[in-house]
């Protein structure tokens, strides 16, 4: 049967849940959760506390447990795993792939870490300390050690013995990988080639030797991009010597693209740390206020500022009409400009162009939008008249070199960002933005100065 | 040998390229791509003008030339396949699985795409007829025609001989699909499981019958985060009566993940259209002018606004000073509150909160953030004083009632624009900061009017 996926079950259902474990009633929970796939388990449990979380789990299979524990976002498994003792974490991660032992483990204090470490089955313990010391954000720290893997001068039969033996191990795969005596990686044999090829041929006679691997310290977004690029489902990491030590599957690697999109949201919109909506409300606040603050302080230095031109002010009142005009299509400008420079990074060109070429492209557009809005300024202003018409012209000129400045931070900002190894999304943040509007009002009001 | 991932060839190889080019040295072009990967010379062909890249694609293997225009992103290809006659279109097109086909058969002008049709082989030309009724962004859309399927009363080694001549069509295929005589799916058989079993087993005795399908209707989105959730490389779609009508794969999946991700980066920095900085300037400026005009409408009515209060201008000129204080704040916090809700949209929980506990805990949050900003401004403004202390109060006052607002607007417009299907996304856009600008100083110039 062709189980429907079970998404957004109801709020009645989480109400009884909620009841059966008031009354411990382990009877019912087995009942409902058989049978329902683990990741829906997992989505459920979010719902309750550690304690009563983990009163589920232990009615659960302990590969199933395993699996949830697996699911679990890692600021939620960091705080329920303190309910468990070492010995309870060692069962479950005895169960795991080398990948999600190693993630786990890292989550751990280091006395516990140490302590289920101790615990584990020789041959995962020994990998999860190979895994142990890469950065999560490298192709060391992404992949998994379990893989099958096929000496050259094997035969079929050999390879399709070793396939069962490892089967248990590997969870997902879609190929051998072929090495020579040194461990080197030469190839691949897909499975489908396995499957359709006399058992008594030779791998080194079948395997791919065209095949794209990664290094164990490249990026995670790099190799990210390189999977997407050339459309694979899993692809070898090598040392620095080409040896094969280990395999990144497609679906860590989606994590890893869908975490950038919202790291770049977060950077966007000037959150400090991963929030969610159901985090708890002093959470909430603190990962919004340094960045509100920084806007705060821009604003309290633009107080100053217009305070320097007082004087201006009392002459021509109709001057503090157009602050919000100018401030706006400042950020706006700003803000488009580096999102377009953002795009480039994420989808780089084959040869990229140089500085000079980009900026120049940069000025011709800002000088055509600039152009055309200080145009639709200047004819509303006249038209509409809330100031003097000399006031008008000289807004619109203040707007057009607004905008031009605008372009050029925006623009220059991520690429300096990226230079440095910043996210150049954070352009697009309260902090440049809060930067374009001084410039922004420095320049209006400069150009009023100067001009009326 | 393990060919190295060959990215960003250098400025020098490109213009030696253009030279060969130039000359039309179809040798020296066909040495140089010898064994170079498909996705590699894609990316090489955007540094050239449409005549030029058929050139070098006509001295290219006729498996690799379709490769490469599948590869090419659709706008590139909508220019790209005009130099192309019917007929070549034809010979490329019956090489690829029936998705791509479908998708670039939908990117020709009408006329063309009939005639490419015709001339297509008759198994292709049907099962991309049948994909061509699905809108893009269904799962009917994203699906392709080649699978693997077997009947479930078969044994082991009739699947083999299905797999043996359906090899050639389906490119990547993890497991095999089993159906019923009505071509219902029940389940599925992975691979390696095929490779394990003895040949005269019964299909039915080992396929996995829980496995995760998605109807042709389900949204694209949708179906990505079903493949997410569930760690899944592939999925079969079945129409309304769970026949087996095609499979997605996760190389397409990611292909949505990360378009959904540029375009919340569009709709979030106001660019109208989905344009890279290598677009033409009309271009780049045409995608950005839309929203800029609606920032400067908003910033035209906040002149004649605050045209309103030009005597309480007139009478205390510091009231000026305060306005890119409260406008910078008002957007800001307007933003976060809104990526807030857009990121909680995007990962939805097992039961939502209701609308009210959502706003209240907002609510709360405001208070807080609010009430802080509120009072480092009056800190600072008692300090230097950029007004009498009257006055300080009141911004104060009318900061803490922005924040509020900003808060209120920025959680419930993405709420309401999802509800009517509208990316929530826009929501973090210039067309909501400029309501919000709007929203701020009204608020403020009220407050002052009534307190001062």
């Amino acid at each position: 049967m062709v189980e429907p996926v079970s998404f957004g079950l109801t709020k009645e259902f989480r109400d009884r849940f909620q009841q059966a474990l008031d009354e411990r009633d382990g009877q019912f929970i087995q009942s409902n959760l058989e049978g329902i796939n683990a990741a829906d388990i997992t989505s459920l449990l979010y719902e309750f506390d550690s304690e009563e979380s983990k009163y589920v789990l232990d009615l659960l299979d302990i590969d199933i447990r395993a699996e949830i524990i697996t699911d679990l976002d890692s600021d939620a498994r960091v705080n329920f795993l303190k309910v468990y003792q070492p010995e309870e974490l060692t069962a479950i991660i005895d169960r795991l792939d080398s990948d999600d032992a190693a993630d786990i483990l890292n989550e751990l204090p280091i006395k516990t870490r140490e302590e289920v470490l101790a615990g584990l089955d020789a041959v995962l313990r020994s990998q999860v300390i190979d895994l142990l010391r890469y950065d999560e954000n490298v192709a060391g720290g992404l992949m998994a050690k379990e893989l099958i893997k096929a000496k050259s001068h094997w035969t079929v039969v050999q390879c399709i013995d070793e396939i069962r033996k490892q089967v248990e191990n590997v969870s997902k795969f879609y190929a051998v990988y072929v090495v020579d005596d040194q461990n080197k990686l030469l190839g691949r044999v897909p499975l489908q080639k396995l499957i359709l090829t006399d058992s008594n041929t030779k791998v080194e006679d079948i395997y791919d030797p065209d095949l794209i691997s990664v290094e164990t310290h490249m990026e995670d977004t790099e190799v990210a991009s390189v999977m997407r690029k050339y459309d694979l489902e899993a692809v070898p990491v090598v040392n620095v010597y080409g040896q094969l030590v280990g395999r990144i599957t497609i679906d860590d690697v989606v994590d890893v693209i869908t975490e950038q999109a919202e790291e770049e949201r977060q950077l966007m919109s000037g959150i400090s740390e991963d929030v969610e909506e159901d985090d708890s409300i002093w959470r909430l606040t603190r990962a919004r206020l340094p960045w509100l603050v920084i806007g705060i302080i821009g604003g309290l230095i633009s107080v100053q500022f217009i305070g320097v031109f007082e004087g201006d002010l009392l002459r021509i009142t109709a001057i503090a009409f157009f602050i919000p005009l100018i401030q706006a299509t400042g950020g706006n400008v700003g803000i488009q400009s580096s999102s377009i420079v953002v795009q480039s990074l994420a989808n780089p060109g084959f040869v990229e162009d140089g500085l000079w070429k980009r900026l120049s492209k940069v000025f011709l557009v800002a000088v055509l939008n600039g152009f055309l809005l200080a145009l639709i300024v200047l004819g509303a202003n006249l038209l509409f008249g809330a100031g003097s018409d000399r006031l008008a012209v000289v807004v619109s000129i203040a707007l057009f070199t607004v905008v031009l400045a605008a372009s050029f931070i925006g623009t220059v900002t991520p690429l300096v960002l990226n230079k440095f190894g910043f996210n150049p999304a954070l352009a697009s943040g309260p902090f440049i933005t809060t930067i374009n509007d001084l410039l922004g009002l420095g320049i209006y009001f400069l150009t009023i100065h100067l001009m009326l």
